[in-house]
């Protein structure tokens, strides 16, 4: 049995590395890149290895960046007096993409989850709390709506409080264009408790 | 809204270039890559662009390959009398897969197909016509069982055999573990008309 050459193999195991990607689409990336243009090729592996190269974490908010503080950071128009802690950096531009939000922001880098053995030492939390100080008015924890977010989000409270500083946490409830009659009880009891006089 | 620094969206951007990648899961890859070492990024990187610079396709089948003749071509132990026609590179894996078949290939890189203006010069007919002599003993053609394989099948047999070879066709029927039940008529009158004695 004939298999592909070495160098083909080897792209298609690279492409099989990247989550969700397996054996049979790998070897369909691949041979489609076989059929690109050899300076299409090129640019895509330049752009691999400039993503990598260039980019860094900011090193006030944690957000991925070119240029340190970051964009959002730097820029004079945002409200550095609100901060938005999030999980990830996706999480960031999931928020921007509402265009409403015109504060700063801060990112954990994972959530605590002792079944992960992650302890509040193993995300961003020390820089949250070096962050707050006289300018600063609201914490709002945009974690996910999970156990382990939920855990975070409270354990963030617990410590940010005491300082003197609002803390704030995403609202929970009936997704927009949901059905009632589809949403679990959790979520249900949430949007109940959480309702709000029109 | 500021949105990902410019390498990241130009990463992003090249996933999304690949079949079946949406905008999000190259988001999602993107973000994958950067947490890799550098290292890693680095040699798929590599492999990227080593795997379209050394791969070309074989004289004579047409098959992907880093030396010329393909490692199939140029084995000694295969039988160089039977040629079996696929549509394109992968499917000769396909056919190894079964580790029954000792001939050898020859890809057409396409099939005749008016519908989006394809030819028989516009596929790797003229080659396979050039390759039959003296030795030749039997055509196995192994295009997909669809309209345009069907009628590319069609015109290699009208072709070849007036030259004096055996023209075979990869048998229709229900696939093993298939139920009769969930098969479609054309599949059906089709596995009945090539029974066989038992």
């Amino acid at each position: 049995m004939e298999f592909y050459p070495v160098s083909i193999e080897k792209l298609i195991e690279e492409f099989a590395k990247l989550p969700g990607i397996g054996y049979k689409t790998a070897q369909r990336l691949t041979l489609h890149v076989l059929n690109l243009p050899g300076d299409e090729v090129n640019e895509f592996a330049q752009a691999l290895v400039k993503a990598k190269g260039t980019i860094k974490y900011c090193s006030i908010c944690g957000n991925y960046t070119d240029t340190d503080p970051c964009a959002i950071c730097s820029n004079p128009n945002r409200d550095n007096s609100i901060i938005c802690v999030v999980e990830q950096p996706k999480d960031i531009m999931s928020v921007e993409k509402i265009k409403e939000y015109n504060g700063v922001y801060h990112v954990l880098h994972g959530v605590i989850s002792p079944m992960s053995g992650k302890g509040p030492d193993d995300i961003r939390l020390k820089e949250l709390i070096r962050r707050i100080g006289g300018e600063i008015k609201e914490i709002i924890v945009a974690t996910n709506p999970n156990v382990e977010g939920e855990a975070t989000a409270m354990y963030i409270s617990k410590i940010i409080k005491p300082l003197g500083v609002k803390v704030t946490r995403i609202a929970h409830g009936i997704p927009v264009g949901g059905d009632l009659e589809y949403a679990d009880e959790v979520t249900l009891s949430k949007a109940l408790e959480g309702r709000i006089e029109l």
